[in-house]
């Protein structure tokens, strides 16, 4: 069977599904090393992060009765919130499987939104069979977090708003890439720009897959990151493809550099940005993107970050 | 000579004027105390601020002549961002009188714009005193904070923006108070709207000034309060008149609901809101503001915060 691929008519399709559904967020001036570009603020999607765009799409298409059996999503906390939110406007149970050492703040959201949640062990236990195990008993739906061709097409459909707010056609977009759903949904809804796949240091699976064109893992000693969200070890072939034919490139950026990005959202564009979100800016800001200007847009991908982490990140600046 | 009045028109005509050189804020979903409203994010407006808004509307109304010979305007930082940035876009030097206590990120800020900045001493000296010395002396022009209608009616396009993004004509628009600069030119934009200017307690010279219907300024033992962007004594004439027309009242809140209401953008809409931008969430989440809607919109007035301070709000939770 031929795998079914994302495609940019399905990007756009799910900006229309989705319209009225998400917040448009705003594309907002920023100057970086003396250059006036453009950010991109999904941190002011309703969740904190552009996942509802993607579980929205995803959750819109299931028929009635597999609405009424509910839907099985894991997530280490921003998948979790946009499944929770689009699953409770819908009428839909949902459950999440999250990191027991999931940011608390993540975790109370998820709950807020009337999701049930079900802890494992980031480390010694696999979500993906947890996850696979809770659908299977209750007849419900897995919603993946990036591997799956409606979620993608939902990301993308921020980079249709890019699109319709920026004055020119954009040059080059820098993404925070975990799976890469963000980036290859971007990719697809703009063809004509090149795409910059942002990762944290070692947890580079979005980088090695370019360069070998196929996918491949984070190494086994991935360091810790405060980037939560971006800890992907393995990107889908899903996401991969658009982005290899769109000749995207992907860089990595240090925890520094990171800390460094949100204290400068926090001071130039009053945004809560959370590390995992703050890769793109991080990139822009010490110059690993290549050259930037005023059609090159920043990608904030989301701002759900723990109050006592984020303090501490201000105060060691 | 009859004293000229901001109008409906002219805030309309200010909207046009200044289309395109501000940003058009978001207008974002919050729930509060289980009811979905709006909050009109002006901390993202460029200099982190709505005054960007009325700095643009009058600068751009000055004579080449008057532009050659500068402008002078004096602010506790966020009226002096708006002035330098609009300043520095028009080709006009700018001169910034500031109190010597004004939060250090607001006084970087306006020198970065590029203006020269004058300290005074907000106990001791008179700012008005000093600006007005300062513009004779160079034969510049004054540029009040809100004492002006070209002003008033700068501020009030965030109204016309609110009055265009939401669905349905907004039945009340709490409004963060200093001067009155905002709250007028919003009263004058939604003239069908109930305006609720929103105090820090104890620098109620609104709500003094709205019962007795002339302006009455606070006591002179007002408290201390980190709301350093309200720390206005009377209100004009010009301020009061269009709030007394529309019926508009006041309410006051605590340091304390000040914080809370921080804390809440900073987890739920992932806002960096300084104290004096709060003061309108504040009195919404702590049920101060009468009864609220779907219709309800709250000002987040601006986002120029310490660092330091704002983590330790953060850390105060």
């Amino acid at each position: 069977m031929a795998l079914r691929l994302a495609t940019s008519g399905g990007v756009l399709a799910a900006a229309q599904r989705i319209a009225g559904q998400v917040t448009r967020t705003p594309l907002l001036p920023v100057t970086i090393r003396g250059v006036r570009m453009w950010a991109k603020a999904e941190c002011l999607q309703e969740g904190g992060s552009f996942k509802l765009r993607g579980a929205t799409n995803r959750l819109l298409q299931l028929s009635a009765d597999e609405r009424a059996r509910g839907v099985v999503a894991f997530s280490s906390g921003n998948h979790a919130q946009g499944v929770a939110i689009a699953a409770q406007r819908l009428g839909i149970i949902a459950t999440i499987v999250m990191p027991a050492d999931a940011p608390e703040v993540k975790r109370a959201a998820t709950r807020a939104a009337g999701a049930a949640i079900v802890d494992y062990d980031r480390w010694s236990e696999s979500r993906e069979a947890i996850a696979g195990a809770l659908a299977r008993e209750r007849g419900a739906t897995l919603v993946p977090s990036f591997d799956d061709v409606d979620i993608i097409e939902g990301q993308g459909t921020a980079g249709v708003e890019i699109g319709e707010q920026l004055a020119h056609a954009p040059d080059r977009v820098l993404v925070c890439c975990g799976g890469g759903g963000l980036s290859a949904g971007i990719a697809l809804a703009l063809p004509q720009a090149e795409i910059v796949a942002v990762e944290p240091a070692g947890w580079d699976d979005m980088g090695r897959s370019l360069i070998a064109g196929t996918p491949v893992p984070v190494a086994d000693d991935a360091p810790p990151t405060a980037c939560d969200a971006l800890q992907t070890r393995l990107v889908s072939p899903l996401t991969l493809q658009p982005l290899i034919e769109q000749g995207a490139r992907a860089v990595s950026v240090t925890e520094d550099e990171v800390e460094a990005a949100m204290r400068f959202a926090f001071r130039e564009l009053r945004l809560v940005v959370e590390p995992g979100g703050a890769v793109a800016l991080a990139a822009a800001l010490a110059g690993r993107a290549g050259s930037l200007s005023e059609r090159s847009v920043i990608l904030l991908s989301g701002g759900n970050v723990d109050p006592a982490f984020f303090a501490g990140v201000l105060r060691r600046a």
